[in-house]
């Protein structure tokens, strides 16, 4: 039986693609099973009442050479977003569809891929278009998809459940019930599997 | 010559402690000189616009399971004070008193200890007496000393110049102009110092 853990995480925040990488990395040298999960990143700060890094010009400032020596230091390959931040609720949504799609992972890494490496603006339909189809999932039926109050209530509730759990920012990490916040606790996370 | 860094900290901060520990460690193996950087952490997230973490409920929840785990890997005594939070702003005054005094490392040491390891309530003179007193300094000059509009306005101001240097966060540091944020950057701030 591989060892789980819960991903939390949100599109807009380079730190959940920081932590993606660095995840996708570990997998490939460990049995670990990495469960998903979208949550509105936006919605869990005003929950929080937590003023987003990127609101804050000083923090938001740092954030972007922050990023730039985490990524160099475990090797990834990533551009700061100049159209940062954007209203990533869409592609969030769109996580559910792929998973009835049974395309979840390749859905999440190519948006992870689309906004922080190739720095496309994801707030544009037609850049949003070209990502599902460069993993042929039909442009049509996504967005049908989405606009569905079933799913922008599961995305709603995910995040609410998320906040009941203790869980305040992205990425966050719960395994044995134990959570941990930002990416650069996932080696407090891999110790927790291995115990 | 040694290679220095600046490092901003208030004595509130418990993360200042875990890096001040941290630093502590490396001084032993490495010749590096560390510029001790009295600030107010709450002017300065006042300035920044950040709501502290001590006033979230999530992250301050969060915040107490996350300096253990940090102290436990780094070996680092370490007690979450239950008279957090508390108005720092005499005990940080102090800290020109014990430059003054030449008693610079000592006092900082001491009153880290004194808050984050021996769990004092430095609210209470009598305890900031008593940790005064353990390192041979007169209560009554101190106190003299820290009324002084001189001193209080000194701390306004390394607070404001700390701002302006980008700083929106304790611990901090600066080296070779380029800043870093938080005990989990201690080894990028090594990183930089052997360039």
């Amino acid at each position: 039986m591989n060892k789980k853990f819960d991903f939390y995480f949100d599109f807009i925040s380079p730190y959940s693609y920081l932590a993606h990488k660095q995840i996708d990395q570990i997998k490939k040298k460990t049995n670990i099973e990495v469960i998903y999960k979208p949550i509105l990143l936006g919605g869990l700060h005003k929950l929080s009442g937590i003023t987003p890094h990127a609101f804050i010009p000083s923090k938001s400032k740092y954030m972007i050479k922050d990023c730039k020596i985490i990524s160099e230091k475990f090797n990834i390959p990533f551009k700061f977003n100049s159209y940062f931040p954007i209203n990533s609720i869409s592609i969030m949504r769109g996580v559910f569809f792929a998973e009835e799609k049974k395309k979840l992972y390749e859905y999440i890494n190519a948006f992870f891929d689309a906004y922080w490496k190739q720095g496309l603006n994801l707030s544009e339909n037609k850049n949003i278009e070209s990502v599902l189809n460069s993993i042929s999932i039909n442009n049509n039926e996504f967005n049908k998809f989405i606009s569905n109050e079933r799913i922008k209530n599961k995305l709603k509730e995910e995040t609410n459940i998320a906040y009941d759990k203790g869980v305040f920012g992205a990425p966050s990490f719960i395994i044995n019930n134990k959570l941990f916040w930002g990416q650069d606790r996932i080696e407090f996370v891999l110790k927790e599997i291995n115990k």
